[in-house]
């Protein structure tokens, strides 16, 4: 019999890339990245190749351009990348990106008649984004299974977050037993022309503590 | 003082509009509609002119082709708009869209720090789209006060949805009242080029039903 279908919404980033190897022992693959106005392709490249390697059936880059609506540093050049940690909800969040990125999903399974839909979401070893954290998937699904035809119809979709628990040691280790080559992913927020990473954001330095708890040697190109 | 800043979703159908002539009381209105792969432009032409016509202090129409994904008559030329009444939701319902749309919304209105949106969606006269019903409206505007900062931060989002319980022909009393002149307006899923309603889809018939109702004359320009 043929496995399920699920929507996986894939960055190219550590997590997405995980919770994908995750998915792929119980589900046919429909991988969804997006084209959105991010400072660099870096993320997008890693994505492509990771699709292929993991034979996704399919894989789709929308292009939507978040920067129309600025407010991010990940999006408005006008802003920077800060280096040192800050107070609160940092500059590179974009506004509601989980949000819009999760409709896309959506709107993408139903088209597939899928009911699955993972995202790498993490809330111990991340940014403070609200729209990781548990409280927000949850709202999230519960809206998801009022707002389609096929959940409606008595199809609910599931909003599946592996990793939301998990600490960015416990990720990468699960990662590597799920066959991910974390030297394809990129997490930087300012990775350079070539993909390498800066080494000093705030995700290049959860990344790092990452492996450094992990025990596991850092793939990582840094510039 | 000046008046809070408020996100309108405007289609330049019939409902938005009217939603639009009733947010502009109380708020600057700041429109936003989408270019997202529809069959015609009329409706997107009639945004932009009721969008000056009402004076909105910016409207933006954002490129995002839900086309590229599929699944309904609106988007895919393969799919047929019928003219007799369907069982169940009818083809012509675009997957998530609604939920793509306040998605946006929620970006712009976090970004221009607005703590309210509008969306004109109607579940008295309407074609049984599920997400225009009251309780997918309270479920996304829980999710949307766990996803972004500003909510979190402490200044909740409201989603405003003036006509959810009115007939059409209410909606068309009230807009009236307010200033709206429905000849500006297109409801049609299947206007000609010159903006010509059909007069046979769905969507004709509730508001040809509406303006009978209302017992003021049709100004629909029909084909």
């Amino acid at each position: 019999m043929n496995k399920p279908k699920a929507v996986i919404l894939l960055s190219g980033g550590l997590d997405s890339v995980t919770a994908l190897s995750l998915a792929k022992e119980n589900y046919q693959c429909y991988a969804l990245s997006f084209s959105y106005g991010q400072r660099h392709d870096a993320e997008l490249n890693a994505a492509k190749n990771i699709a292929e390697y993991f034979e996704v059936a399919e894989h789709r880059i929308l292009n939507i351009d978040l920067g129309q609506l600025g407010g991010s540093a990940l999006t408005d050049q006008a802003i920077d990348v800060p280096e040192t940690p800050t107070e609160g909800i940092p500059v590179t969040y974009v506004p509601a990106r989980n949000t819009i990125f999760l409709s896309y999903a959506l709107a993408w399974a139903e088209v597939l008649n899928a009911h699955d839909i993972f995202i790498g979401v993490n809330a111990v070893d991340y940014s403070g984004y609200p729209d990781c954290r548990p409280e927000y998937i949850d709202a999230f699904s519960k809206m998801a299974n009022l707002a389609t035809k096929t959940a409606v119809e008595g199809n609910p979709i599931n909003i599946h977050t592996p990793l939301i628990k998990l600490t960015k040691a416990e990720i990468i280790k699960l990662g590597i037993e799920h066959g991910v080559d974390y030297a394809m992913t990129v997490s930087c927020y300012a990775a350079n022309d070539q993909g390498k990473a800066c080494g000093r954001c705030d995700s290049c330095q959860l990344r790092k503590k990452g492996f450094e708890e992990a025990g596991d040697q850092d793939p990582t190109r840094y510039a």
